[in-house]
């Protein structure tokens, strides 16, 4: 009897959800009170700021410099990363709303989290926050909810603000070691973001490994319009890729270059993607999961290496191949590493983040380490690379070599921090579902009874018009 | 029967509609052919007037200004009102239909409007258009979409076009004053647009009260996914939102400081709405209600206050508070509403814009009586408040006092305002649906039949591979 | 029986698509690399030749001009053309699947045919590509979707591949010859991309007749949450119409009148949509087809003259004759092209697309020849029409001319193309389904089992409360 599994686990997360809600907003307040200030740009003494500092226009504080970039990014973390979470058939509300949830909780807590590390005035000891924190808060919170792809269903919104609490600190920790320690360059954040949050979604989806989640087989797939729902994610984060990686990247040619690089590398996975999409089943039949998933790969794939001369063909050879690898990934690895690796991977992350992450970071230290001052230019090379300051002498050779330690820093911190998490997150008091009940809206939201039940209990209220009225 | 009670209210617009379009579209041609015109730098005599003035380059005239925020607030308008509204199980056509013939009826209608009280050219009669009138106009129009959300599956088009029209109005003699002649300012509108909309629609409301509306009680409610297609509507207004509240702040650190705080504001009502919805409900379960709505009352709070140094603290205390508020209003005071008070209040208007809208008006006051030199700076107070020309010598106590006279004008425009349309709207002229036709899309749309019905009656074209075929 | 019927065609693409799709995905790898580098500003050098051009700031090249412009195009591509060909009951996937792959091909090619046709460096042969290269490949592509959207349901994704390489190629020299040959002005290509690419579309879809497709006319038509899918599709396409008309306008003046001009003849091709969609049905009932469809008909017809001085209310006269012109299309031409033309025309593209392109050339031809110097000035009238180098001494009237000969080249290309490409699609080797099979997910994609079969198969599992629990 159902209600008898139900029972086996209390999902009653009345208390506790709640609780972690309003006590970490209230500490957010605080935590804000404390650190968070507007930055120059942002205050009302900008206009004295500016005749101190002789900037003769408006312009070094135009609102219109990177806000563009911002908004991108901020529809897909929400809408992009939300809707692609709606593919099941009756975990939609559960795929974007709780996106929703841990989304707008760890936006703030990056802006902490980053403001300690990168940007934390020495003076005053606050946090200066600009249109700029936001992109990155944005970015941050990525990592969290590819994490939360490869648990999605089978934790709780509790487990998931824990989630993304550790989340958030590792994701700070980890890109100061790559981006500030080691000098590595990850605008579009392949190692950063996408290799980082894969790991660590996969490593805690280990530690939670359900031996009986065959139980709720049955909820584990979409029905037609659940799939159409998940093309609107699909679309908006393929569209707004190419801004994602130019978000932050250096105004002027570094800017252009991830746009069109990007680009290409996406249009050139969609094609991969169908092809060994149709060549992999009778017929030739599509499957909307990696239609869904895996035209995506050449976004994640170019991350690292976008803002580098990888020229246009290049980017288009990066994005057939990560279409490739991540449609494989799809057909072979997912049933392997669910049987064999004991890892349940519900969106697949492992194909569209591990590996094309990955991908990114190789080709991102070898794009580096093959650059020349024939193709970049003298000043090109300094600026694309910034070879400044502590870094000035720095050879391409040994970037590229930091490149490749940055990778592995990425990965270890989503190793280990992951098995942390996980095991934090096995503590028997999270609320979360039963194997039974997993992939079930109806254990944490009030779910609508459907139409048909109510056409078939009232059918002279149908307004079908084939069906007569009695 | 049903057809006896349909029967029983003529819903035929087949000539009330198509008069009240052309005739009405037909009259804003005319207006615009006697009024309209280019602005200067939409006109081809650019060239020249540039020189004339001895603008040095192009940059005054630049489209990128202001053009990304007015396409955000665009979205915001059409797809963001539009996919809200299609919660209900059978009026998503309406939801989102309705909402587009409306929106696009009063931003032209709002463009005359708005023009003849805020930019009629003295020397010819004419109104000068540019980019940053048809954002006002979508401003504008949005108070109506408020509105509209009060009276969803209630009324007819042709009454729509009727709140419409009368509405445009009245939001552009309350704009006038109290943007102009009381020289308040409300960049995001949480009294202009929120607080006078939502109660010239709650008003109207309550003026067409049905006392046997729960004759259709049974589509009164979401199915799956039409809550679903709601979170659309939900995610593009939350992520625009900062382009709503900076659209038409200051350029500068105008803008900046009021994506700051909307952003931060938004984020921390997701986590209040999540929390008290999850208390509220046996095993902590959440409504889908109150996340497609509630965690929108940030950015309608942060209306006035967006531009103002609030501080980044100062905003998620206010979007705590919001979520709170709104929350709690779908809970306790919807219900109280309809049944003491007689306002049947579709999408929960009440704790979405007007209870937000209001708190917005009161931070709006407190925040401007309390801004300080120390603060603001010398000229930044100047520059926030625009403390200039006839307005020179007044304080900010001063200034806080007519913040708060600005919100009871849009409190009263709102009450009055919505009293006399109910009035007209009550007339049995419009085509109205009766009280057991409510929220059913058959009404006024051709209702495809639906795919169940199609496939029992033709088994052996189902595609489910489940189903043997006969 | 219908396994008999399916086998009377071979839909199996199995090898034809993967094949389609690696080839010609390689071909485009050689191509890049042979033809395609960075244009000057996205490349690292850049900061050399801004020394070397003495441009003193960094303006000349900053990505936030036209990049905002991309990326609304961008959306329009991939979800307004993707999501409002979803409303077919059983072809959602077909619709935004399809449109998705041949998208992405189609900017690659475009890319390469457009840069060969205009903008090959003499000197090494090489086409440079930056932003605005991205635009017009967007620009091209949305011309064979327009195609599509007369075969949708009725092809094999590998004949819409054949239908894209040979419509990309006929774009590139049509464009040619009438943007550089014949000097016109198309800045939102009513003539270019609406009126060429549906003569194309219908012509391929002439040739393809099938006297048989009532055999699947239970599967043409929509459901009620297709249609809701489909209003994604239009209104991001309606909203970003105004980017669409203006992306590559002249900077300044040019830009602000495009938007103005495509935001009212929009908005007033709604109401003229609504009107006439009511006025045709019994009691007036709205039907979906004509407001997802011929509300955007302002849109087209505004594409040559956007940039124009026509007037505010001139915008407003165009919009309301297309939106009347294009709904009386689905009502009556489309029945009558069917029956007696024999052109099946699924989405109704002659309605939105060709006449409205076709109205949309001839107000641009009578509004250039009727340009004045009194109403542009003498350097507007340069300015806007480009009268300059070898067409210095154009007059208007001759300018209007030249606009008219440009709008039947693109009628002509149009029918010679399809007639040409219909012939080679006609070929019984591509994998088109039987006209029983039309509009049916199921020949090309994995369609997932639907919700209702698995319920009544393990109704215990059922979440709705209503049905007790067995």
């Amino acid at each position: 009897n159902r209600n008898i599994l139900k029972m086996a686990k209390n999902t009653n997360i009345r208390i506790s959800l709640p609780a972690v809600c309003f006590v970490w907003q209230i500490a957010m307040i605080i935590l804000f009170g404390v650190f968070i200030r507007y930055d120059e740009e942002s205050d009302t003494h900008w206009i004295e700021h500016r005749r101190k500092k002789n900037i003769s226009t408006n312009l070094e504080n135009d609102f219109y410099y990177r806000y563009p970039s911002f908004q991108d990014v901020h529809v897909m973390i929400f809408v992009g990363f939300g809707f692609l979470m709606t593919f099941l058939k009756r975990y939609s509300f559960g795929g974007v709303g709780f996106n929703f949830l841990i989304a707008a909780f760890g936006i703030q807590w990056a802006l902490l989290m980053q403001g300690w590390f990168h940007h934390l005035d020495e003076h005053d000891w606050k946090i200066k926050i600009g249109v700029e924190n936001l992109i990155n808060a944005d970015f941050c919170v990525a990592s969290c909810l590819i994490a939360y792809g490869a648990c999605l269903g089978k934790v709780s919104p509790v487990q998931l603000m824990v989630l993304t609490l550790f989340g958030v600190t590792l994701f700070a920790v980890e890109e100061y070691i790559i981006l500030e320690l080691l000098h590595a360059k990850d605008a579009g954040g392949s190692m950063v973001i996408h290799t980082f949050g894969a790991y660590y979604g996969l490593t805690i989806s280990w530690v939670l490994y359900r031996p009986l989640l065959s139980q709720s087989k049955h909820l584990q797939g979409s029905v037609y319009h659940s799939d159409v729902f998940a093309m609107i994610g699909t679309l908006f984060l393929w569209m707004y890729w190419p801004s994602f990686n130019s978000a932050i990247a250096d105004h002027g040619d570094g800017q252009h270059r991830a746009v069109i690089n990007t680009y290409l590398a996406l249009a050139s996975s969609v094609l991969t993607t169908f092809a060994i999409s149709s060549i992999s089943q009778n017929n030739g039949k599509l499957d909307m999961v990696h239609i869904q998933n895996a035209t995506l790969a050449g976004g994640v794939a170019m991350g690292t290496a976008s803002e580098f001369m990888i020229t246009p063909y290049g980017s288009l050879i990066v994005g057939f191949c990560s279409g490739i690898v991540s449609t494989f990934g799809y057909l072979f690895l997912t049933p392997f590493m669910e049987k064999t690796l004991k890892i349940q991977d519900t969106c697949g992350i492992h194909n569209l983040h591990a590996m094309p992450g990955v991908i990114g970071g190789i080709v991102g230290a070898i794009t580096a380490a093959s650059a020349s001052e024939s193709v970049y230019g003298q000043e090109g090379l300094i600026n694309t690379f910034d070879f400044k300051d502590a870094v000035a002498n720095r050879t391409v050779n040994i970037q590229g070599g930091y490149q490749a330690a940055a990778l592995f820093v990425a990965i270890a911190f989503g190793l280990v921090g992951g098995a942390l998490v996980g095991g934090i997150l096995k503590l028997p008091i999270w609320g979360d579902p039963a194997d039974v009940n997993c992939f079930d809206d109806d254990v944490y939201w009030e779910v609508p009874e459907e139409d048909e039940n109510f056409l078939s209990r009232h059918p002279n209220m149908n307004h079908a018009t084939s069906i007569p009225d009695v």
